[in-house]
């Protein structure tokens, strides 16, 4: 990599994008751009009719959890809903959703699992907002807590999981609910807090549904190519020639950029609202497209990220593959990306992002801790090839945040390495669900490792679909899916009133 | 309390103490009196001959393992030695000792159980200083340390407990031993950390033998009073009118201080260098000398604080009962205490504690997360009467340090509620091993819980016993729980194998 390549890598998550785009025949500069779908949960907040029912409150949290230094607290965001449980005497649940890196209404909205079988558990639900998200902002505000690498220094993962269990302890105290059981659920980064909360907290939380959870996307502990070879196959099992158009487009993107008004040229073909500036742009925002794509590759239409037929890659690669002969790479590839951009035909031209190097959450938290090597494959991969370079990643961090990586410290503070030895013997109650469409489902677990910490599988299922609010077209495996996760839950809980009565009449 | 009280209220480590004095029938201002054992650690250290052999090194360690604050790095000491180990193709062990308030290179010394077991295991052996203590110090040096609140606000067990993880980690990768199972060792505050470093970082070792480990001194688990009542059962169990000497010395100390020259006549008859100032410093002085004892009650003589005879509450007993008839009780009490400040008869006067508002480490731990509530009874505790009270103690550490203790944050981290429910389901291969005459095994865990969760109980053992160099004089008992701690070691090593070869295998 360098000044003079441009190489491919993405971080994917539900609702963050880096993209590194960097490839040997072209000098145009490394880009380094970071994407976020707190846009997506803005919009969807403010659009939708709310469909779960909460009230919010606030909780003081501090933002150093592990230290005394005198710093300014901060208000973390909760919902809350106590309409269905059944109270302390009959120690009903309390259901803790671990918010992610996103306005955490938007994740209540799209949680559905989680309100839709709290009635049948009597449970209380809370979905407390990770820190530095949405409003639960230390110093004051957004442009505050960005500012820079001391404001959002405490932007981890630990001090989320502090919070979380600073919070419940002190809702159970309130509660009167000391006894109560809690169980925690996550999808996605939030799927890893909930595995990992289970694991460093197992005094507070009975067991976890940690959904698409890709705890094992460290240093090498999966192979880093994992995550594009699944998008990759996402497009190549609908149709091989659809992965090989795309395949070819990169080159044919930039021999065009490097043509007289070949940046014109592209800016019309893609219909895009301002004059492209650089080929790099148009990467970024087709990979995204195509990563995010396989991650809601969801049987059925849906509106979790943009407005979606059921089995969108499908349809990407019908209009990719359906142009009439003679039809260029160019327009195939324009006419399947409008699937992602622009089902609804509403879009008038494209805007790109317009702030790819602005500081994010996710972005910040993947250049600390949530370091997860991704490399492209000359073969199996059909994006630009791109071998992974700490190196070059930790200049990128440095140079953009000011923050230097610490690519171990994950594995230190959770685990990961022989993941299935240390969960069978020091892990309980987990499940580890994934769809193995979803692209994430590489870096997760994806074999049982004992009686209760247990992998369900779904060769046809997405990106935490299972959290999803139910439908009337879900598949018949989706709803078994779902079956079993209340049956594992409900074990858990009556296991725990079992335990709770033997130690009482102890 | 307050300023119209005098209340009694000792929080007594391996190396450190808390007296709050508070006494109605007085009119003396409240006293929060720290004391710190590192001046035993240095002496001791110095002058003794080094009974064990290592190396010592320096690892660097971030100050804020939780935060990507920008903050001076410190050099961690730790002492290594490779002696005795059979290297990584063997999977030697790594016996890893947790260590705590104070210089580690004393605690090395009088730690000599893992020494002395390292040959037989063919184990590693490593000593990481706790960092704010010793040579550990953040900031370049102990003033700098120590200056105030803010350059202390990084002194927290899972800082420590992070420090230990990391320097772990770092060291399996520099000896090429990734697969060798770590053994965790600790006493008292290390014990501690031993016990909840195998709860947070089961991944990093395979067992934890936690010596003297009060880990259920925290809020309302165990009765407040507990600590006390057994400094007091110490004395009474030797003679009643011993304990009864002492429950009255404290009116008659009290009384003599207020008539005229009181002062002086208590300095002359406690042999004192210095002209006391208060009863209050004297009380402090008597009640760190009887918890002490209470502490090191060992069946055999030891240096570890003082040079001390075999039983030597029973010796202190024999001197104050023993005077002739008509021998006043502050005569007795002299003689008593004779016993733990100058059994050696070199002594020609006493110092009392120079600096007991110090900031000292201890203490700030004690000010911020170990909060651990303790009370003197009237029936049954030989020290004067009092209740713990919270929002006092608070004041003392705000006003002391500039620091708001946390008093739930330790069970919210580590949990300690429902200890034998969460230790049965989550822990595996811990040793709590206590002996009835420490004080402190009243907050440990003295029952069984599973089957790989032990409690190993000595009736007439003191402050980790088992952990001390072994003698010619180890009484049986002691030597039959050495032998089964490293029967239960052994087996969690083999057990490791085991899982290894399995794991290999498949």
């Amino acid at each position: 990599m360098g000044e003079h390549g441009l190489s491919l890598s993405s971080l994917v998550f539900t609702v963050a994008i880096i993209i590194v785009v960097s490839y040997s025949a072209q000098s145009l500069a490394l880009k380094h751009s970071p994407r976020f779908l707190a846009k997506f949960a803005a919009r969807q907040t403010q659009s939708a009719e709310p469909q779960f029912q909460y009230e919010t409150r606030y909780f003081q949290q501090r933002l150093d959890h592990f230290s005394f230094s005198e710093l300014p607290t901060f208000q973390q965001r909760y919902l809350i809903s106590t309409e269905y449980w059944v109270g302390p005497q009959r120690l009903g649940p309390i259901f803790l959703y671990c918010g992610n890196e996103g306005d955490i209404e938007w994740f209540a909205q799209n949680t559905g699992f989680v309100w839709e079988i709290a009635p049948q558990f009597g449970a209380m639900v809370v979905f407390p907002e990770h820190r530095y998200y949405g409003e639960s902002l230390p110093y004051g505000s957004a442009k505050e807590a960005y500012k820079n690498a001391t404001t959002l220094s405490y932007l981890t993962a630990e001090q989320a999981l502090a919070d979380f269990s600073v919070l419940v302890t002190d809702l159970k105290q309130n509660f009167s609910a000391k006894d109560c059981p809690v169980v925690l659920f996550g999808g996605s980064y939030g799927g890893m807090l909930a595995a990992w909360m289970r694991l460093k907290y197992p005094h507070i939380a009975v067991g976890a549904l940690a959904s698409s959870a890709p705890i094992l996307q460290f240093e090498d502990i999966v192979p880093p190519e994992t995550f594009y070879d699944i998008v990759s196959n996402n497009f190549k099992r609908e149709s091989f020639s659809c992965f090989n158009y795309i395949k070819q487009s990169w080159d044919e993107i930039s021999s065009t950029g490097q043509t007289n008004n070949g940046l014109e040229r592209l800016t019309k073909t893609f219909g895009l609202c301002q004059k492209l500036k650089s080929t790099v742009d148009l990467y970024d925002w087709l990979e995204s497209a195509y990563s995010y794509l396989a991650m809601v590759n969801y049987p059925y239409p849906s509106e979790f990220l943009m407005t979606l037929p059921g089995h969108p890659i499908r349809e990407v690669c019908k209009r990719i593959d359906g142009g009439p002969s003679g039809t260029s790479i160019l327009e195939r590839i324009y006419q399947g990306v409008n699937v992602y951009y622009n089902y609804t035909g509403e879009a008038k031209c494209f805007e790109l992002d317009d702030d790819p190097h602005g500081m994010s959450g996710w972005n910040w938290q993947a250049c600390t801790e949530m370091v997860m090597p991704m490399s492209c494959n000359q073969e199996s991969c059909m994006f630009p090839p791109y071998e992974y370079n700490y190196t070059s990643f930790q200049e990128e961090c440095l140079s953009d945040y000011g923050v230097k990586p610490r690519p171990k410290w994950i594995t230190t503070e959770f685990g990961g390495h022989d993941i299935h030895a240390n969960l069978k013997k020091f892990g309980s109650n987990i499940i580890f669900s994934n769809g193995l469409l979803d692209p994430w489902s590489g870096g997760s677990v994806l074999q049982n490792i004992s009686e209760s910490v247990v992998s369900l599988v779904t060769k046809e299922g997405a990106h935490h679909i299972d959290l999803r609010p139910s439908t009337q077209n879900d598949p018949d495996w989706l709803e078994e899916q779902r079956k079993t996760e209340i049956k594992l839950i409900e074990g858990w809980i009556s296991d725990y009133h079992k335990k709770n009565k033997a130690i009482f009449d102890m």
